[in-house]
């Protein structure tokens, strides 16, 4: 049975990690759970699970949960968290959205044998010093998202791939014309049309940012050049990557759009669980595939030209984007402002190496001050 | 640069192999060739490869090839074949169709350093037999059918697979009412909606006795047990065939349907070709699956029953499927006749054990003896 510490339990890569838990009680002993927001669900979850260890964000929130019991470790704030990284674990799952989960990740490096990663944010702005880190630390980090777990998975076998290919269902917008994407409500971005995920993440997948930070992660974890990486546009998400050899044959990574699917791989790796579906082929099904249409999705292009520079382009879109999808969802700004302001942070930013971890959190900062700005101004 | 023999380089496998061939001279010498009756073809073949060795069926034919050179080794006959396959090369292509590959295979297991196969006849009926021996020589064997080597290219990695599926395209009279079957021609059974291939392969695809011969072939290739394996419906011909672990998780194998991609593979592992195609995704596609309804296709199931009896039926079966699919070429039975031949046979035939390779060729003709028999009470 190995210990688990799961980083952001209340949101839907949590919530989906504990339905696996559930599903293989033999297997994990749930050691502590972390929210930001969400007391309500997380005192159902101790409930549940019995941690040993809770982090909340603040004091407000420590208190509504004290009375939990008194043989619980209670952790609040921004150290709390950095705390609650310092236990030692198996397994941890770093579930929170945003680059807040990055400082917390390079704690927890020092004290899990092994850490799930499903914040792509702590890669796209620092996967070198993340993964230089970890080396270090012989800690082994787990892709959960999608299409990189497939690739991970390809890429466990063999190495000596020519290309690979991340497949995008293009979000919930795909067949808008650009003209109309200006009126378009949260509430229709927000319906995927496979995928059941985060606000943030959503919203990412129907502009292809979250495409262009997925490169970012396979160019890190697989130590790719971005020139090998393409995107193929796949409606149902049930192919998640494909890796072509030198003669063109391609292997493919499939499952059903289903976290809990990469979250038990990311667990359990080299082990397998047991599936959580029925089986393949029980029934039809047709799978198509056509090219990405680069203009469709000009915010792809700015992530992967910002990747290009290997400067702090990365960092300060990081901040521009989170920022601008949340006045997005706060219903302040229209859809088609995320464009405008990713356009142009991209265009007036400051070109600067990126040397420390605080060198990224100051450019993400920079990215959401001058996106407000801009924004406000609009 | 490898020396390079080919069995029946005048067949569709011999053919794409020489344009294979073409594509990289550098890296093969064409050593020898063989032809059972297409003298022409294999006189243009000699003029373009200048091999040192050539075979052919019997004297007649032996006196239209003298003429090419006196450097030039002629075997002929049936004897001739198993004297061109005790010549030594780095690789040797199996590319003679039906039981007749058996013996020369044989033989060669001891000269070639690898053997691409091209022929299932021979695994299906004598897989034991060949792959002890290949075993004992040392000599690899690659299979070249595209399902059996998309799993070889995905075994050649992992082996804890769960379960293999083999895709099938379901052939010329897939979307025919059973009742209707009596009736087709064979002109409309050769009309292979993805694959061009040789004249038994394809009817022995619309009846699916090839896939079923395919599964025998997974079963000796890949230690499977039969209940492992697995047919599944795909049209495209483009997935060949999926892997699948304990967690459901597929591994699919896909190239275009052109013979000359298993072909290379087989003859370059592990090392690869360069691409004979244009890229992937260059333009859209779609791929259906849909699961195999068994009474559609009752000579798999014949074909099943008899592979799990491991007693001489596969035997008796292939000599009666190649019989019966002759005779339904020469237009002298019906489409459903095979069918019929093959019932009758399976429920007619005695039970032995096959202990030596002779077991073998005896069945096989007790199979064609009896089948021809049945037919020609019709």
């Amino acid at each position: 049975m190995e210990t688990l510490n799961i980083f952001g339990s209340t949101g839907s890569i949590g919530k989906n990690a504990l339905d696996v838990i559930r599903k293989n009680k033999k297997d994990f002993k749930v050691l502590g759970l972390s929210t930001n927001t969400n007391i309500e669900a997380l005192i159902s979850q101790v409930k549940e699970f019995s941690p040993s260890y809770i982090c909340v964000a603040d004091e407000e929130s420590a208190k509504k949960i004290k009375h939990l019991g008194k043989k619980i470790k209670l952790f609040k704030g921004q150290s709390g968290l950095c705390e609650f990284a310092s236990v030692g674990c198996d397994v941890s799952l770093m579930a929170i959205s945003g680059i807040s989960a990055l400082k917390p990740l390079m704690v927890n490096i020092e004290h899990a044998k092994k850490i799930a990663l499903a914040n792509k944010e702590s890669i796209v702005t620092a996967g070198g010093f993340v993964l230089t880190k970890a080396k270090r630390f012989k800690t082994k980090i787990f892709p959960v998202d999608s299409e990189i777990n497939a690739l991970y998975q390809l890429f466990a076998l063999q190495k000596d791939f020519s290309k690979v290919y991340l497949t995008a269902s293009g979000g919930a917008l795909f067949n808008y014309r650009l003209k109309d994407l200006s009126r378009v409500s949260a509430k229709t971005v927000l319906t995927h049309p496979t995928w059941d995920m985060g606000k943030r993440i959503t919203v990412d997948s129907a502009t292809l940012v979250n495409k262009g930070f997925e490169i970012v992660e396979a160019h890190y974890f697989f130590n790719l050049p971005y020139e090998n990486i393409g995107v193929v546009i796949h409606r149902e998400s049930r192919v998640h990557a494909f890796v072509e050899f030198k003669d063109k044959t391609l292997f493919a990574c499939m499952y059903p759009p289903d976290m809990r699917i990469p979250i038990s791989f990311a667990l359990s790796y080299p082990g397998r669980m047991n599936a959580l579906k029925t089986c393949n082929f029980n029934s039809g099904f047709s799978l198509s595939f056509e090219p990405l249409k680069e203009k469709q999705f000009p915010l792809l292009g700015i992530v992967l030209e910002a990747a290009k520079r290997c400067d702090n382009a990365l960092s300060v879109l990081n901040g521009c984007d989170e920022t601008a999808v949340e006045y997005f969802l706060n219903k302040k700004i229209k859809f088609t402002d995320i464009h405008k302001a990713m356009g142009y942070i991209f265009s007036h930013y400051k070109q600067a190496k990126v040397k420390t971890l605080d060198d990224v959190f100051y450019w993400d900062n920079w990215g959401r001050v001058k996106t407000k700005e801009y924004l406000r101004a609009l």
